[in-house]
């Protein structure tokens, strides 16, 4: 077992969920050396003495080894990251987007100076997704990863889906239960969830995709209408992401709303909750449940990386280096749902073999085919405003 | 990475789905060196040269490296796995009742030796419980995990309860699809959950239960006045194990039928799906589905236990290690479900606050609290075979 001393970047949701978790665990001993925050006069739930105000306090303490990074800002986030691997540290984050973002960097430089980059809490929470993937399913054929990555957008889904809550007071409820992020456009615009999604395109189908190259559509533009029709229909809607290898060999992915029936697993997964749905040609479907958002169940996430790394854990990305080198397309038709207060957006939308076709004075909505490839650059434009989208089995 | 050498001992259900998950996965290169199987005669799906009919083929073959154990004769295979431990071969099997009834000596054994012993396939067919409980939750101050582990009496369930199949049907369907293991006595009688149960109690809580210790109570008393009355009240009936660490830090484990409403993630689990419930203090609740039994998803298991042996994995037990000397205990009250065709069998339950009690001429039920063990205890009677059991929230 390697001793460990940690220096903590960031005190709010999660690093107070890590700081119970390790203070609540009865098997793990180790503690937290020093935990850098930016406001100096914020009110602590710990006392001052642990907290220290300038990066370098932690980065040039050579007595620390692990740096744990749970802050918000990005750039920052990188920045530290960073610096503490070209010093020897091993880093563990729940920072999605500083990964998606910097993938191939990332685990460039780790390669470099031979530390470990773990952050199990950067996707689906407490679900244990990336080590299970890494570990377990490492030479299972997979053939498809999809489910719901994102407690905020899934909290105001089921707020105001099952519970008829407007979608402004969900947003500020979720906020309030410290489920939503600081910044809400990163949820509900579906970016949580892409960034997720290229975390889990690496690990379960050893694949770095950029994130410019996935379709990604949210739920801000959900209407009324959209909500009655599932409902009349027997579905939910709920955000998901997917990510599949075609039968050509190459691998799709893409995040958008999707009108999920009684039969999926996702139907009953709901509030903070997320849910992983793995296809394997061996296995067949398995199915993964926990929370996804919450302090205590990140911070738990967090606690079991420290932990792995006590024992010398590191991703292998043996998917990554077993693959020959896989090639990611848009070239693959799906069914969507797409619906619109206006037939001329509609008519937008370049759908194929059209099922179903609605409409009213002032509502319109069509399901029929759709090229992800072309999809994708009808989002481009402003038309990603003024309709609705959500795939359909 | 180990190069890793291996001889298989069956070529049953599992051992062909091993072999075709081998012969598919795209990432792991790996073979089989030699086969042994008890029956000469009997056709096989693949080429006569791979077959050997005496273990010490394999035992004194000092290239094999590996031995991996999927035969049905107990204490042959504990025999196999012992001595291949003792020759320094690593061991992967799914051989639960060897593991349940031999747990103490197969740890000690292992160790002594320095070779790794895994056992993913053991419990719960595809879904990754152990390793997760072993890696994931080893820091987590796990409260009670339960589940259905038993894809059998799950199949016979859901074509019983939902479908109106007689029992015996459901049985012999459940031997054509290759879900009931060559004993159904097994199964039925709850044993192999047991097994389960004693074998997930070690990873989730490091403490080694004896057989004889649990209770256990299996689906083959089960009538259909008792389907009747899980119908009419919103339940379906499942065998749900648990195992739970009480308020006083004891641990109680019982296998046993449950009354599941809708609320449980466990309701929807159905045919030979396993599901899982793993409560922590940090986390909460996460569920975990997947395929219980068959061919291709326990050869999955099988292979993802190879695979991590290549990377020299071992289970660390590390609960065992971390916990006090855990205590079991009986000394818990449940709340039951109890029925019989007569009153004076209904009587030798020892039932507490009776909340509702029912008769008719020939179908008698209750629903109270019971002391585990004193229940227990009223089990190793005669009185077994004259009631059905079932626990409920």
């Amino acid at each position: 077992m390697q001793k460990l001393t940690i220096g903590l970047f960031g005190f709010g949701c999660v690093g107070q969920g890590l700081y119970f978790a390790i203070n609540n665990s009865t098997g793990f001993k180790t503690s937290i050396k020093k935990i850098i925050v930016k406001n100096k006069s914020k009110e602590r739930t710990i006392g001052k003495e642990n907290f220290f105000y300038d990066k370098w306090d932690v980065l040039l303490d050579d007595s620390i080894n692990v740096i744990v990074e749970l802050i918000d800002d990005t750039d920052e986030a990188y920045a530290i990251v960073t610096e503490a691997i070209k010093r020897g540290k091993h880093v563990v984050t729940a920072n999605k987007k500083m990964l998606a973002l910097h993938l191939k960097e990332l685990l460039a430089l780790k390669d470099q100076y031979n530390v470990s980059l773990l952050y199990e809490a950067a996707a689906c929470g407490s679900i244990p997704i990336i080590r299970t993937l890494e570990e377990y399913f490492d030479n299972e054929a997979l053939v498809k990863i999809s489910g719901i990555f994102n407690g905020t957008t899934n909290y105001i889904l089921t707020k105001t889906v099952n519970d008829g809550i407007s979608y402004e007071q969900a947003l500020k409820n979720a906020q309030a239960s410290g489920f939503a992020e600081s910044d809400p456009t990163n949820d509900v615009e579906g970016f949580d969830a892409l960034f997720k999604t290229i975390i889990i395109a690496l690990h379960g189908f050893g694949v770095i995709i950029k994130p410019d190259d996935i379709l990604r559509f949210g739920i801000r533009t959900l209407k009324q209408q959209d909500i009655d029709y599932a409902s009349r229909n027997g579905y939910k809607i709920k955000l998901v992401p997917a990510v599949s290898k075609l039968d050509n060999g190459k691998i799709n992915a893409f995040v958008m709303p999707k009108l999920t029936s009684d039969k999926s697993h996702l139907y009953k997964v709901e509030n903070e909750f997320n849910g992983v749905i793995v296809e394997g040609l061996f296995s067949g479907e398995q199915f993964f449940l926990g929370r996804g958002a919450g302090s205590h169940p990140t911070g738990a996430a967090v606690l079991s990386d420290i932990s792995a790394l006590s024992y010398g854990y590191s991703y292998e990305n043996k998917k990554l280096i077993q693959q020959e080198k896989l090639v990611f397309t848009n070239e693959v038709s799906i069914k969507i749902f797409v619906s619109s207060d206006t037939k001329k957006s509609l008519d937008k939308i370049p759908l194929n073999n059209i099922e179903e076709s609605f409409e009213t004075k002032d509502y319109f909505y069509r399901i029929g085919e759709v090229n992800v490839g072309e999809l994708k650059k009808v989002m481009e434009k402003d038309i990603r405003e003024l309709v609705f989208l959500a795939a359909i089995d």
